[in-house]
């Protein structure tokens, strides 16, 4: 395989020096954020899907390729406390892609762009020998809110994250099984359209940009991988506890059994995952539930170096590092 | 073939409403330009290099695959008159590119990127079934000068060109023949290294926007389908005399007799090519002869509605509108 591991691959592209004066935060976070001016701070996002990687068309639609992989990108921001605003796309298009395909590819888009008032700006249109690789740019503000970097966890602080892992991960276990066109109950169909029209929480990371000091990330590639990066980031460990972890009711119908894998390992729930002070805890929950967004304590940060715990049945247990890593 | 014309399918997603107050400058131009305060404004471009279409590695080695594909994008960002800070990769990578391989392929990005002094901030990388695609982002400053859109020619400017256009097709012809490790004499190794190492044009694009109403392309698809652009975004038609076009002597040595070929059809020179009021002209010669500059004047702007005349032989004959569209 061309790469061995992706994290440690990405780590030796981290340039030995930085030019510009108005960088904040560059690699190593889900967005780069950027001072533009004496007040205003940009946070900016990239993110590429792949053709027989991120989807087939056996899983998801045209129009479902779009949304997604825009929502991908607005998550990021999302997890850094701002607010998306613009967009561009650069697509390398096969020749088993139809112009009528690529045009709902592009409305599903500008569905997701209209309801946060994104505006598509740019982008690059090239052929590729084989499959679509469809790569978004994001800008956002980040407005006056403290940024929510993955290495702002204490031990001490609680581990919460919103929604309900795991569905997404249920949602393409289906689709492998039956694709996209096949037959689901309604139970199935909602974990279904979880994982081809994930809603990014970009509420929830502005009200939490309005906190002091917030670690978060958001959870494209699993619970577990995104755990390790701020563990990692903050020089501490985290411990989740499995009987807290927040499945949705569909989830447990559908299949209870792998419901603990699908939340850990599965990713592109797009859901936020992060840290915050106790004390802090109680105002945050109620801040949510004003907006009717479902948050949930899972664990606790502790004293360590980048480890992750699973607790069940009243013991811990190193939880391996892996994600959705693209190279194994 | 997925797409017939390049050009109108872009026209299509042009979105049918705008959200953002601060987007001054959308889709259909080198770069989009958005207003990040009072007194700033940002340019942002997006391209895609695809191994098989842009490049293999038969004529490119990674590092200049990395070094030319920040270039295209510098340049883009040069045409708008802009100075380039931050840019973001994302890759997505075949099995058949090794770690080394591609360390190499950032460090060409990172040598062009250190001699503008540029950051890279942030990126993505995936995998991909085949066929190496790289995406490069860039964001850059307009600092205080004047925008150089396309539409900005009127009938009577003058056209003109920066640099030697046709030398990178010429370069490509003798790659394609005898491959990057082929041997050349001194002048065809220039003409390959004009190919492999373009030299994007911030210099000029920042002179250019201290004059008031320069309409300005980078020559990415030949010289021919970029004097379309401006013909077409200004309402106007363009007249280039054949020979007045500034064939360098390594091309003229080389091969005559498809200098003009390349220079109108082959593209990947990211020179610029403009048009100004008459009355600027001796004073932007004299900046560029001051900065060591080469620019010429290759023609002029006449009413119009969007055609390109090739002038020679005192005759005018109606230009072909085609540049290396990639899908046809």
């Amino acid at each position: 395989m061309a790469i061995a591991d992706e994290f440690a691959f990405i780590r030796k592209l981290i340039p030995p020096r930085v030019h510009q004066s108005g960088l904040v935060e560059g690699i190593g976070d889900d967005g780069a954020i950027i001072q533009t001016s004496a007040s205003e701070k940009q946070v900016i996002c990239v993110d590429t899907m792949v053709e027989g990687v991120h989807f087939t068309k056996l899983t998801m639609d045209p129009f479902q390729v779009g949304y997604k992989a825009l929502a991908a990108n607005i998550s990021d921001v999302a997890a850094m406390g701002g607010r998306p605003m613009f967009y561009l796309v650069s697509i390398a298009i096969p020749q088993t892609w139809s112009e009528e395909e690529l045009l709902l590819l592009y409305k599903g888009m500008q569905a997701l762009a209209d309801s946060h008032q994104m505006d598509l700006i740019g982008g690059d249109t090239v052929s590729t020998p084989a499959a679509l690789n469809l790569t978004v740019t994001v800008i956002g503000t980040m407005e006056d809110g403290n940024p929510l970097y993955r290495k702002n966890a204490i031990p001490g602080d609680l581990v919460f994250v919103s929604g309900h892992p795991g569905d997404s991960a249920a949602g393409l276990a289906l689709l492998l099984e039956r694709t996209r066109n096949g037959a689901f109950s309604d139970i199935e169909q909602q974990l279904v359209r979880k994982h081809q029209l994930p809603q990014p929480r970009v509420e929830l990371g502005r009200i939490l940009s309005r906190f002091h000091r917030i670690a978060l990330n958001d959870i494209s590639d699993g619970l577990a991988s995104e755990a390790f990066e701020i563990a990692e980031a903050s020089s501490v460990s985290l411990v989740i506890e499995a009987e807290k972890l927040p499945f949705s009711d569909e989830l447990q119908e559908y299949n209870r059994n792998n419901a603990l894998k699908w939340a850990l390992y599965g990713g592109e729930d797009y859901e936020l995952l992060g840290t915050c002070p106790p004390s802090d805890w109680d105002m945050l929950k109620r801040s949510c539930k004003e907006k009717g967004i479902p948050i949930t304590t899972i664990g606790s940060v502790i004293d360590g170096k980048g480890s992750v715990y699973l607790r069940r049945n009243g013991r811990d247990e190193h939880l391996e590092k892996k994600g959705y890593n693209h190279f194994k």
